[in-house]
């Protein structure tokens, strides 16, 4: 960082002091890209207008190292992980905040871009930050910066996802191809270098939401029924799609079964994670879904969903097994089993530490 | 830190990887502390009933040094900012998310404490954190503990606050002491030693909010009035009520003059000042209000602010002044004038940089 940006203008300890500095960084840099009439005002809080839906409420931080990577940064990835925690509970995003921990010493420049895509990624997923806090810390004390976004989203009429739904018999399908986010990173951080370089997968998924649960198609469409026939929802991202099928097979006491065959993973993600020793199920997404549905309802769910441009990929990947709640081991804790492409099978254990530090 | 730890338990970045060992430590650690039926779900998103007020919606960093402090400590303050921010545009809080960000190898026991102190102060506050995130981050990329909290409130009804609703001849009131929070994390960080250690006044204000605007009391009360009569709250945090002062006087155009005499500044606190440079106006408080009302409510409203524990030290401080408007200079971006004890007057500059590093 320091050699590519010497001479430039830098975060200073003044620049979160509360005083004329701190104005004009806010003024100057953060409300050039963000300002909206709301966040303008700099009040302590946004008011914002009653919502007559349910609504959902979701916060991450972000540490993620580079900070600026294939297929996205830090920006872009703030501002998807709330949006995506509010979709996975079938919610469209009404508002974020955004807080930012700046270490002393950061160029300006490197700010301005994060804050650029923060701003082009909130404007392609129909939302506006709209309050926010900057602290600044010595040098020494943050690496460079981390984000912290919360999201407040208005949840979709008639739509009731949880790990509780899931039902024995439902499909598993999963939006797009999985690892893409994690093994981007990784590779980038370890400087491995391939033919066709890995991109994040990193999107917000606010649109396939509506897409899903509220065309605004005049035309009548049968998409309703998905309001119901979606069970639950979740985005794969620390511990990847293992870690989010345990997860739901614990909370609803279920077996998953998952094929080997189904899986969609990148040629060049399957090759890095064999030279890297990693599952690509344990490797995080940043723009996917895994969403469990009724059997039913699997096919026509998977055709809608390959109809929206971030799951095109979509397919079914398994089912929640029937019968799995008589088994009074699952009926405890639930367990996540899979069918390897030679016919066995063999249990996809939740992950245990760390595999991949400062993914997200 | 790791003198008084020696052989603890410590977070490994492991604890941040989405696997079991988070898992561990948010069912052993964070829920132990901070359950609640909608936290205890671990949804990606918490889902809450629709609300039929205007929402306020608010974040803050916390990266205060030392951890714990006279009065307080991380925790209570991340708690505290959130419910500060929302009450200073007249909300109740309806719900907390809470962000940590650990550097590797912290004490167990020192997040234990925190986040018990964390759920005392959201008890205090009648409040629930129903959201959060954890990561970890190696060692030296941040320093011990970071917090980020986001809070979401209902705005009273009839209650509108904002600069733009300050009116000359507005009377400006402080709910108490000033520069408590600011003395306390400085002297200690300082290593200075007073006969009467100064506590700061970090606490959750909003129990005053409804005090103020929505008294319970089955008795008909006068109070109501207060919801009209009451145009701008803000806490002053960092930049202290000079910073507060400052941004109203420009954001409503006005001439704010305060009278040296009547600012309520703890003996012990003007000494920590005189000794170590500073002044009062401009240390921040974390338990405070600085009030425009109505010129004719504003007896009432201290009268009424003192029979609230947490406001028991209101006192007015000074006005709005009249005809302000009128100058070109102030009609452009307003000023404030302090009247001193000797009868003369200054400029209240508003805070360039930092005076106090890591105050919250």
């Amino acid at each position: 960082m320091s050699a590519d940006h010497a001479d430039e203008p830098r975060i200073m300890l003044a620049h979160g002091g509360g005083g004329v500095m701190m104005q004009e960084l806010i003024g100057g840099l953060i409300l050039r890209h963000l300002g909206n009439p709301t966040l303008n005002r700099l009040e302590d809080a946004a008011v914002l207008a009653p919502c007559s839906s349910r609504l959902a409420f979701t916060t991450d931080a972000f540490v993620v190292k580079p900070i600026f990577f294939r297929g996205g940064d830090i920006g872009r990835l703030a501002v998807c992980g709330a949006v995506n925690d509010l979709a996975a509970v079938g919610a469209e995003p009404l508002a974020l905040s955004l807080s930012l921990v700046i270490e002393e010493g950061l160029p300006i420049s490197v700010l301005d871009r994060v804050l650029q895509s923060v701003a082009a990624t909130a404007a392609e997923a129909r939302v506006q930050v709209v309050t926010g806090d900057t602290k600044v810390v010595e040098r020494g004390a943050a690496d460079g910066l981390f984000l912290i976004t919360a999201g407040l989203g208005a949840v979709c009429d008639g739509v009731h996802l949880s790990p509780a739904e899931v039902r024995p018999g439902d499909a598993v399908i999963a939006t797009g191809t999985l690892g893409d986010h994690g093994i981007a990173i990784i590779s980038q951080r370890s400087g491995l270098e391939f033919e066709s370089p890995v991109q994040s997968d990193v999107a917000p998924l606010g649109g396939l939401v509506e897409h899903l649960f509220a065309p605004r198609s005049p035309v009548r469409t049968p998409h309703s029924a998905l309001r119901t026939a979606v069970h639950c929802m979740r985005d794969p991202t620390r511990g990847g799609t293992a870690a989010v099928l345990n997860e739901i097979a614990a909370a609803a006491k279920v077996e998953i079964e998952i094929e080997e065959s189904l899986l969609p993973v990148r040629p060049e993600v399957a090759g890095a994670c064999d030279m890297l020793g990693f599952d690509p199920l344990y490797v995080p997404n940043e723009g996917r879904l895994i969403i469990f549905c009724a059997e039913d309802a699997a096919a026509s769910l998977v055709e809608r969903l390959r109809s929206h441009p971030l799951a095109a990929g979509a397919v079914r990947i398994g089912s929640v097994k029937k019968g799995a709640r008589a088994c009074p081991e699952h009926s405890r804790r639930g367990r996540v089993v899979l069918r390897t492409r030679v016919g066995g099978t063999r249990i996809v254990a939740a992950p245990y530490g760390e595999q991949l530090p400062r993914i997200c």
